[in-house]
């Protein structure tokens, strides 16, 4: 009989959210399932570790009636995955799956996502690692149309893997009460925030800001997440944890190097 | 008469570390100089952002005898260059620097990089952007040995500017007595941290952690950032805020179109 495979989960929105719950209830019928997450949300961690503070954890029973064993960490969802890979877990994952996060980590999000860091992590310990996340930040998110592709996708990788230094960045539409219309396989759209910020005055008199923003994406192109997650499909990105701009890096040499 | 270059500096290790007085020394030379940097270290940050929690700034002193502009604000390094570019400066600035870091930030440490997300976001922001870091820890790490190098890598960006999507990775070796051997042009190392959590406990009988680990890195190839700071030249590496993995796209795309 083969073992079940081991599922590691972790998220940014917090052990308690709504996402990691759903996401939950599906890997438990693909394998057994640990889960090692934030105490608390940290979205737009990007992929912050904590090195000058200690880090703190403890069981959750949170996922009890499930079996699953769970653990809330005062960490990042960086600091999650180290942590379960070289202290909690008794072996190495067989998968490790981010998310299900409430909001859209599509185009230029993946930099500061905390999902996506998760996620990368997995691939930085060589594991590998899908950050799932849908394009609607409500805490009381829907998810239930994305089931049927959360489950494939992760199903998809169990069985075939994935290429040495790259996770999937998988996206899904806010429900429009129309079913996902399937998957497409794109690139990361160029697309970018434009910041502004909120001034206020304390009741003190100090000022202070808020950074609010508007997505903006010129590229159109129907080859991008974006495109897909307009479409009512969702979106995988295959994502790189090698940053190297090599179309660059000759042209770069020639400048430098006689 | 040609106006001076504006050039905005951040950093990871905050407004009053050395590693930033010793990048505006350069820089003043270049052009006209703006700070913006934390009000306190952020090492280890990522491409973190502040969107929960207010964010404030003020003037600082710091920098008044060379008739420098700074300003310290309690954010990350990522939310000082929006902040900078959006509500500070009145005009885009012609060249990010960020560091002089406080050690390396080579191979996988890009990613965990408080420095670099500097960088990264002036990209994002659409700006010619550049890292620099140096591989030595220490608060009164040496600097001297990377002015001349620091100097010529503003200089060609200023007068060539970037690739859109692009920004540079630049490390320089610890001074080991002996002047850099000059420049290679390469792409991020395929190394990784092994971690260790060191448990301890607190004197209320809490256990708690400390992330610690030793960075390990296979790949001994002669392109990489590693070897040429083993070898004691300044590294760059072209580094892309597409994290797109373009040779797995298509055949990702055979497994989920038709």
């Amino acid at each position: 009989m083969r073992m079940k495979p081991l599922i590691l989960i972790s998220n940014d929105d917090g052990i308690t959210s709504k996402g990691i719950k759903f996401l939950a209830d599906i890997m438990r019928e693909l394998g057994e399932v640990v889960i090692v997450a934030p105490d608390s949300p940290q979205s737009g961690q990007g992929h912050a570790i904590t090195i000058e503070d200690p880090l703190r954890y403890h069981k959750s029973d949170l996922f009890s009636d499930w079996g699953i064993e769970a653990y809330q960490c005062s960490g990042t969802p960086a600091d999650c995955i180290k942590l379960a890979k070289n202290h909690i877990l008794p072996k190495k994952p067989d998968l490790v799956v981010s998310g299900v996060n409430h909001g859209s980590n599509t185009s230029v999000s993946v930099l500061y996502s905390g999902t996506m860091s998760a996620a990368l992590e997995g691939t930085i310990e060589g594991l590998p690692s899908v950050g799932f996340s849908v394009c609607d930040y409500s805490y009381d998110a829907e998810f239930e149309h994305t089931r049927e592709w959360v489950k494939k996708v992760a199903q998809s990788v169990l069985e075939n893997g994935l290429p040495q230094g790259t996770a999937l960045n998988v996206n899904f539409p806010k429900y429009n009460g129309e079913p996902i219309k399937g998957m497409k396989v794109g690139r990361q759209a160029k697309g970018r925030w434009h910041e502004q910020f909120d001034e206020r005055v304390n009741p003190s008199g100090r000022k202070y800001l808020w950074l609010t923003g508007k997505f903006v994406n010129p590229d159109t192109s129907e080859d991008t997440d974006e495109f897909a997650i307009e479409q009512n499909y969702g979106s995988i990105v295959p994502t790189k944890i090698d940053l190297t701009d090599y179309n660059y890096l000759e042209e770069l040499k020639g400048v430098w190097e006689e």
